[in-house]
């Protein structure tokens, strides 16, 4: 999947039709519609029916029966890591040109993901999704701690600047922000005032607000529907 | 950092001197020396005496105060899965010539470090590190389940193969092998018998038996040291 290959098109990625409340706005298709928001690239979106992601179809483009999946004439790639990588290299909005720059927002892509999102995600699964409530909830102490220690490394990367590489918004800033928020949404990131500034500048982004109404829209529109069989 | 940069070299990496008992063999520079050996290419490691990987010398290359790093020439990357990468990218040993399959590739490494780790953390961390064991206990069940639904689908998509991509040894079985190491160790790939002879096959490799034991050196060397302070 080159650069080329998004100039010719077309662009298209898959996302769900509706989510519960909780992953409204959080789902993994919004980086890839803020990627190409801020890319400029026109792209399409091809919306699965709850239930329809563990289906065959589905399976055979996205081994872990998940979304999104981004199309570029006849390839099609998984993960989201992978696909906003492939669509930054292929914008220069997303990436800088100088190639020890274009490393470092590589090693924060992975930064996000790895570092990042997994303690955020332990921190969430203790308190959205165990079934031991009380259980969950002897270890929410330890894990915020952990999720903690990242981000006052973070913080203390990050300093005054508004961005992570190259004075610049790139998808290292994309990436980093997109996994913050649910760190935000949850009130951690009230003992980092400069990660909160981060996270509430970069999601002011028009790009982003474009990709979130593309996400949120069939979530409305389906809602009655889903709610209805609750 | 690109494949000339690895041919005029040198490579160096960073690793810790010694680690607990339950990391030996686990921890994330092995990632880079079984890449960098699989490439033949010649690496030096500068090893970390423990705790100070957070002092500002090393906080200045891996902002999150940890190990590896990857220093080709005089460019430094952080970040295990972007470091094992661009090591991917300087040799065919590691991924094949063409496009799409060198996508797959990508989408398999991130498959690896976000789709599959992540599950593999979170089970690791109840079994291993949450203080509260009564409580971890209760919730074990739950991820463990979760985990199980990832590996099986990671075994639907391997099928009777002994690779994920183009019928030979890339880094997406590398770094897949690597994190199933382990839900292995663990027990927890007895239920998915093609997974577990999978993970055994790709580490009897001559290269990773040898980035094992360069690992595994300064720990025995270091052990009394660590030892006699615990």
């Amino acid at each position: 999947m080159t650069p080329d290959d998004f100039q010719n098109g077309p662009i298209t990625i898959t996302a769900y039709d509706w989510v519960p409340d909780f992953a409204q706005g959080f789902v993994r298709d919004l980086r890839l519609r803020w990627a190409l928001e801020e890319a400029s690239f026109p792209y399409q979106v091809e919306i699965l029916a709850q239930g329809t992601q563990t289906g065959p179809a589905n399976l055979a483009r996205q081994p872990f029966g998940q979304i999104p999946t981004l199309t570029v004439g006849r390839q099609t790639m998984f993960e989201s890591g992978a696909c906003a990588w492939r669509i930054a290299e292929a914008s220069d909005e997303l990436l800088p040109r100088g190639s020890a720059e274009r490393d470092a927002c590589f090693c924060w892509l992975f930064g996000a993901l790895d570092s990042l999102e997994e303690p955020i995600n332990t921190v969430a699964f203790l308190r959205l999704f165990a079934e031991d409530k009380e259980a969950a909830q002897k270890l929410e102490g330890q894990a915020l701690a952990m999720l903690r220690g990242r981000l006052s490394r973070l913080a203390d990367a990050l300093g005054e600047r508004s961005f992570l590489v190259a004075d610049r918004f790139t998808i290292a800033d994309l990436m980093v922000t997109f996994v913050l928020r649910s760190a935000a949404a949850a009130d951690d990131l009230d003992p980092f005032p400069s990660l909160k500034a981060y996270v509430e500048q970069h999601s002011a982004r028009p790009a982003f607000r474009r990709a979130l109404e593309g996400q949120m829209k069939p979530f409305r529109e389906n809602a009655t529907k889903y709610e209805a069989a609750a």
